[in-house]
């Protein structure tokens, strides 16, 4: 069917060449002069799709996909039909339908999970939005979907999409930061002479066979020691908001929340805490404190 | 080969069959008189081995393992085999490996990974040992392990197998967690018409594929609410002994630990914790306190 | 001076209390018919007030604080000062003294601590507001607080009394925790026969001595056991949001975010996530489910 | 009483000079010549006591313990009594008093703490033994106490002394902890302007008023903004053994926990944990990795 493609970067455009393959013909903007792009302008855009349209949001989430939804709640047609694949908080998606809504346009929340690795081997697809929307769109989502019977699912209304897009990175962080404590312990003991061989070994027949598992044996082979990587990590909102939703729902979430603390600490040189930790030690007891960390 | 399996429970009776199946004779021993066994004692199934014999010993870690090992330092000869396939603690392994090296026997640890789905699929294993025992009982292994490339593992000297065990378990621990709290937030939220649907979904595509979780989605087919299972897990010794070695190793376990805290805590109905907060609230604030779970 | 109290529950009416000692003009306003009100309506409150007036609101956060300051903007002049001394969120703060200050009203948030004790030992007030807010009802706090140089900051503009209270409570929880997790441990060993006597010495000349300490040990008279409470606390908000600023600021809260989990748990009969954890054991070890609270 | 000090670094010292002042003939040995010792040796300590000799042990835990009472079973006669007020293990208590009972010596352990303000203020004392030891050394302990009521347990037998200080020491962890993480939350905030003036306010009417409090106040007085001191703090020993007891008792401590894991995750340059995060979300995202710290 016909669809534009709103951003391509790294998802949206590995996107547009999986849904070309599938025989789709899809026009691409993106703000980025050299990013290939079909037209230049949401205009464009919306001008070169055949009504009723069907437009996929592939933009970073927050500001960057609320200037873009208002741009085109202004240029679209009642029946048209915007999708959100990116990363954007479930209360938000509510907010856009309800904007988009009010001229007609329908709007569909998608979590999209797979990486780089989705435009060879598919993308896991969460979708969010109403009966209907999902059937007419379904081509598409059959097209970025994996081949076999699993990786789509219509988890309910708007906002379901991102939610258990939302969940799903939770758990992912639990489970890299569960391989990392495992990974440190047999690095720091004398007593595991390979453990970038053991974690091969666990690929098959173990309990902790995972895609994580797999990568991390990859990643290994490219950097036995991972000495070329720096033990810090990023975090990108969606664990976090699970945490706070968690939190305001009584669920309580100690791994995911461990995991979250664990890379918002990777990043602090000198963390404020620990000062007050080492000052009071040094007020009661007179233990020495470091001047720097040296 | 000739090997002896001491225990016929859900896990050595399971791999007396699976390496039946794979060419080898092997003599079963267990305490119970309907275990199936072929022999009824110890000094039975030591008569019944070639020389240099090997003896897989299957028991529960700790004082049954601990018996059994020193009951076959009195009836092995110098040369024979011992492999512990338990879950014991890799301190102890050293200490068996030097009370049965005394008399010239040798010693393996088998961590073994797989469950009540090794007999079919082949068990991971995580060995410790010297080379020339490896290569000695590698035939064994052959059978034991699933079909592929992976599956198998000489981690180190002695110790080493049961050490990468208890990484392996504490790995699973926060990864088991980390799906328990996302399916959590799924069921708590009026957003997701369908979590077990969900969970199928992610078997492709996903970052969190995994065995575990196409082990969720099965349990999600029996029981779609887990409606008939209680809300408390046991543990059994590994991730906890994992926390607390990494603790005087000063590699810090969050996760690990979070996932233990949630297990043991799971099995507390009144906590003392909890009631001393409670005192205090109703100290300082006069809160109400509960005067019994209700 | 003269004040208006609305809210004459447990803190607001001990309030009254101690500012009519204090010499304070005090006109008492609640819902509640039975509350020893001197008016019976907002209207009736502040006909009894000179201006400029002064109104502290001390009623539960959220909806009730919310409906008192919309009908406290139709009723008061240009001039007049709120205080708002509840527990609200100190973003509502920023909101509500943006609303007030359409029509001149002034506002300020203040955080007041001490609980039942405070009508005697006076309460901690930590002040948001300006400067001459401040000065014109330092009067007010002069008799509120306790009676030595400490009790009260000026921590600074609107919002900045509610965000250190909410800081305060989430110190508070921890330490509480931190108690709790301590007798817990004595409580359960054999070698400690008296831990409320072990708190009781703790009250001099330890690092942990405390007012939580005291009133430990305050508890543990009344019920040297914690028999008669249950081991289950409530969580009211504060520690949450902090958590909840935390992690969008990249503050990691663990001890904080632990204690919070520990009471939500603590509240949690028959939890989804350790259901979960049950199932997938069940699934890979055949371990057994419980299949109720037993 | 006559008492024989071993140790006299800034916990013996101090404790020698209280004692004198409170009446008590301290013979002082240390290892050190220059420690300002009375004797040069521990025979020469041995001989200048009376019989039944009492002698307080106050060096490091471990191995300059273990080495000490070895060498005190050799010279010391029945009736003599060893008291360690050192931080060991309360297991290793239970070792030394059974090696000193043999030869008829008795064994005290007593936890102490008050840090350096325990010379001028008194030391909390936890003590293990029976009690007519405990009798036999009470003028000693009512000396080196805080002047008030409390101050001073016998906790229980041999090991209880210990035992209740590990205890001690792991609240003061989770209290370090939770002030640490608020005043980190008042510094990273620009709504609190004065998050040292805030502390001090809290000294007097609130629930966190705390002697850790009052030297938090003080640590700031010396260095408002903590600049001079590092983001880093050690744990010896205490708080660990705790959690490692709790988790085979199956008390889950969480926070106690989490402020080990702060402590030992501050001394992390570079966490491999973090770096096997990292180069996951490399493998499956793509997203950057930090070549180095910078």
């Amino acid at each position: 069917m016909d669809i534009g493609m709103i951003g391509l970067g790294r998802m949206g455009g590995n996107m547009v060449q999986r849904l070309r393959e599938g025989g789709h013909r899809v026009v691409g903007y993106d703000m980025a002069a050299d990013s290939g792009r079909d037209v230049d302008s949401l205009s464009g855009l919306v001008e070169a799709l055949p009504s009723p349209r069907t437009l996929w949001v592939m933009v970073p989430a927050g500001a960057a996909t609320d200037g873009t939804i208002a741009e085109l709640s202004e240029l679209l047609d009642p029946g048209d039909l915007v999708i959100d694949g990116g990363n954007t908080r479930y209360r938000d998606d509510q907010r856009h339908a309800k904007e988009l809504g009010r001229d007609g346009i329908h709007f569909m929340d998608v979590g999209t999970s797979g990486g780089v690795w989705g435009r060879e081997c598919g993308y896991a697809l969460m979708v969010g939005g109403n009966d209907s929307d999902f059937e007419r769109i379904l081509p598409v989502f059959e097209t970025l979907k994996p081949s076999g019977d699993s990786g789509l699912v219509h988890a309910g209304p708007v906002g379901a999409g991102h939610y258990v897009k939302m969940i799903h990175n939770g758990i992912e962080y639990g489970m890299m930061q569960a391989l990392g404590e495992g990974y440190a312990m047999m690095e720091a003991s004398d007593l595991v002479e390979c453990p970038d061989r053991v974690c091969d070994s666990w690929r098959e027949g173990s309990v902790v066979r995972s895609w994580l598992l797999d990568l991390l044996v990859r990643a290994l082979k490219d950097d036995p020691d991972l000495a070329r990587i720096a033990g810090r990590a990023e975090e990108t909102g969606e664990a976090r908001w699970m945490v706070q939703d968690g939190l305001d729902m009584g669920v309580p979430l100690p791994v995911t929340a461990a995991s979250l603390f664990a890379r918002q600490n990777s990043q602090l040189d000198d963390p404020m805490t620990m000062k007050v930790v080492a000052a009071l030690r040094n007020q009661f007891g007179g233990h020495a404190v470091h001047s720097e960390r040296a």
